[in-house]
């Protein structure tokens, strides 16, 4: 034991989270749920480790100026550079660029993992969170573009969310289109647009417009703060980008859709250009695939204001957004937003082969989904029943084995049962311990019992109930908490019919 | 796409792998049998991130020399050391530390997770792998101790083991009272005298013996290598250490049980010692309450010859270990050993709390028992269908849309599907994927067909079965491929039906 002095402070790093028993169940609830949708459009499941050479990994995530901004690396022994994945597509274009001799392309899979941010923590913000992806690798045409939309909104239906979402589809070569229009030429330049882009969720339209000409001060006022130099746009190119994309609607602060910006829109604006046509075809034969197939636009919505922060996608882009009202754990409605979304990367494995490799996928922020769904009571409604409490009254070998053994009956009878392994002394806190449990029944049996070959089951939801109705001292102590007194034989069967009773009474 | 002179290379850094659907499958069915066990037993899941504090985490590895050597660390940008867990019993310690007054003990509960260890891969050895763990805290007796191991006996059971594994169970305590017989009394040289014990998996009992004394050269002869120091015990010392442990037997290369010593001759051995005496009053509680459950020998061993490595162990300890023959990928019959292991860790949540938690727990190495399992034909026995394949034969929007829509009408009936999404000008490759893919069905539609309203469906497997049966190139055009032509809306009825006659052909 440590002295006083010597103790280490027990505390989690910044940004990390434990998770409980109700998040777990709820978690796992949900994820077989998807994976049942994605095994049903004949996905497999494949998964990579956590680590990955840093070159490997490559530099795609949004909102990082440094080199290796973001990600957490370590230096192996041979002085190579590991990272820890900051999502599960990269190190999927990897898997598939070693195995490429192996892989039967087109190459269907899915994955569930962690991944790794090192950010600033905030609210919500974490440094470790769950995604599950689905990837279709050396697919080139649309139609799998047009079936990674439809299956997200299969996955939201069979989450019990329909009438409740809407998959939104847009083309980054819109956006491409649309600064060659404009003159854009420069690769720097056009990541620094696509950055400042990418900041809408977080500022208002007048700040990323700073950011598209001149620069923005972070400070609370101009010449204030840290200066993030802009793209240097003029104002015409700035508010034809501007315009395309629908931020004004989309930060009005209300609930839903309320873009406003359509294909006919763009092509009108963008008549004279090649690359703004050819990306509204697109998006117009994902919208009749997925038409045919009986998705509507209140399911897969095109919407050219989708903007996918991530720098490895070169074609259509999608996000699940969730379109309910949904309260949070203030009972505030809060407008939910994206709860995931993909495209499509035809760059990431040609990084490795120097061949082109389409590939399209999609990606689910699991525990933002999981928050949604649980806020909305369609999660963690079928809770686990805790466990029957076997109570210790002797500490002799021979009355604790006689303990174990009415364990181990009712566990084997399928029962979820305990004995209590803390300091059987005290039987008030061993009760205690049941109530804060929530165990349904308790099981006694002290020296007289055993001498007779008995046991006293007591129901535990019951003898609440009763107390809470009873007011007077009196009353309670007159009143019999529900209890019996059985032969040792019967114990199995009385707690099985005593657990069906009270889930039967619980129903009422 | 890259020149070929930038292209990254594709690799994993060493001692990580990929995983694949079988193994994925395979872990998931273990692991719902395992969890099935820790629920009945009432254990809920509580998870912890994968990184901690450096401090909090402690340096309890075993076979490591240098503090956090074996560990894989990061420096914070408010310079404070993250570490990446290396086994999931720490981290739960800290975790029940810093949530001490919320938590209820005694606090049963269960996880699975990745840990990491920053070593030299090699076969068999990896630097990421899974452990699934279940832990009392706050258990004084060894009632919960027992219950560990008749837990994991359980969940050997509960996975197709019976009378195929034992659970071995010591008592550190034992090599601690022996320790003090000897007349040991430095923690350093204890700390050495623990690391010698735990490197017998590795190295003949005389490289062992080395350890104890003098010290031991890792080169062929002595004098070349690198030179360990040793724990400078003298020759009676060793033999009275190395005759406890029963290592001659152990490293005899003979599969299943040998090891002959005995509570008994222990007590014989050191009937002045009252600590040997304590360790062996547990020990035989433990044995008591385990037989009085119905834990017979063959289930629950005592066996004092079990060593297990990490440094916080303070009371019983507990190993898993498969007896099977079990055959390895060559065929050849392996002894398998340990597959989890175990045991009482009174002092790790004390180091943070400067008061006694006392606390058992168990821990399974998955992949290794998931191979085990594997090699046994015990896992993965009722593989995933592979997907109906909807084939493409035109590209246009009106004929993708129908394939879309057939696929999707099978995947709304429950059955696995998918349209191919590779280039599909030329068909051969549709088949060749189809083929490759293990796909029982093809679907098929040309222009003809489509004007009908008609779609082929190809039955693969009979395919296949008649390729195999049919030798001459003539009989081969003459039979016909088991294939029939229905009307569009027979689809997914003729499909239902394919499928169940060749489930009911593969029984046969």
């Amino acid at each position: 034991m440590a002295k006083k002095a010597d103790k280490t402070r027990a505390r989690l790093p910044r940004g990390f989270v434990d998770r409980h028993a109700s998040d777990i169940r709820a978690v796992d609830e949900m994820c077989a749920k998807i994976r049942e949708v994605y095994e049903r459009y004949g996905f497999d499941p494949v998964e990579t480790p956590i680590f990955e050479y840093t070159d490997a990994l490559g530099k795609f995530l949004p909102d990082q100026d440094r080199p290796n901004e973001g990600v957490f690396s370590v230096q192996d022994d041979d002085e190579q550079w590991l990272s820890l994945r900051y999502d599960l597509t990269a190190p999927l274009a990897r898997h598939v660029a070693e195995n490429f001799n192996d892989i039967q392309l087109p190459y269907r899979t899915y994955r569930a993992g962690y991944v790794f941010r090192n950010e600033k923590p905030g609210p919500g913000r974490f440094r470790q969170f769950m995604q599950f992806d689905a990837d279709t690798v050396g697919a080139p045409g649309v139609a799998a573009d047009a079936e990674m939309c439809m299956m997200m909104a299969d996955v939201m239906e069979a989450l019990g969310l329909e009438g409740q979402y809407v998959i939104r589809v847009n083309n980054r070569k819109v956006l491409d289109g649309v600064m060659e229009a404009i003159g854009v030429t420069d690769e720097a330049q056009k990541l620094t647009i696509l950055r400042a882009i990418d900041k809408a969720d977080k500022f208002p339209v007048s700040e990323i417009a700073k950011l598209l000409g001149g620069g923005r001060w972070d400070g609370d006022k101009e010449g204030e703060g840290d200066f993030t130099k802009g793209a240097g746009l003029n104002d015409e190119q700035i508010t034809r980008l501007i315009n395309i994309t629908g931020w004004r609607e989309k930060n009005s602060g209300s609930v839903g859709a309320s873009n406003t910006i359509t294909i006919e829109n763009l092509l009108l604006d963008f008549e004279n250009s090649p690359k703004v046509t050819e990306a509204c075809d697109e998006l117009n034969t994902i919208q009749r695939l997925c038409a045919a197939a009986g998705y509507d636009e209140a399911r897969i919505l095109i919407d050219p204001s989708v903007v996918r922060g991530l720098e490895y996608y070169t074609g259509p882009v999608f996000e699940a957004e969730l379109t309910a009202e949904i309260p949070n754990e203030k009972g505030e409605i809060v407008r939910f937003g994206s709860v995931g979304g993909g495209g499509r990367y035809d760059g990431l494995v040609s990084r490795f082969r120097g061949q082109p490799v389409p590939a399209t996928g999609f990606s689910i922020g699991v525990s933002r989904l999981a928050t949604a769904l649980k806020n909305l009571g369609k999660l963690g409604q079928d809770p686990v029943l805790p466990p029957v409490l076997v109570t210790v009254m002797d500490g002799d070998t021979e009355a604790m084995a006689k303990y174990q053994q009415f364990t181990q009956a009712l566990r084997a009878a399928g029962i979820r049962a305990e004995m209590y392994q803390g300091n059987w002394k005290k039987f008030g806190n061993q009760l205690k311990y049941a109530d804060r449990r929530g165990s349904p029944l308790a099981i006694i049996q002290g020296a007289d019992e055993r001498a007779n070959g008995e046991v006293q089951i007591k129901d535990l939801i019951e003898g609440k109930k009763l107390s809470a109705e009873i007011e007077s001292n009196e009353e309670w102590r007159e009143a019999r908490v529900a209890q019996m007194t059985v032969s040792e034989g019967e114990l199995v069967e009385t707690v099985h019919k005593m657990l069906a009773a009270q889930a039967e009474a619980s129903k009422s």
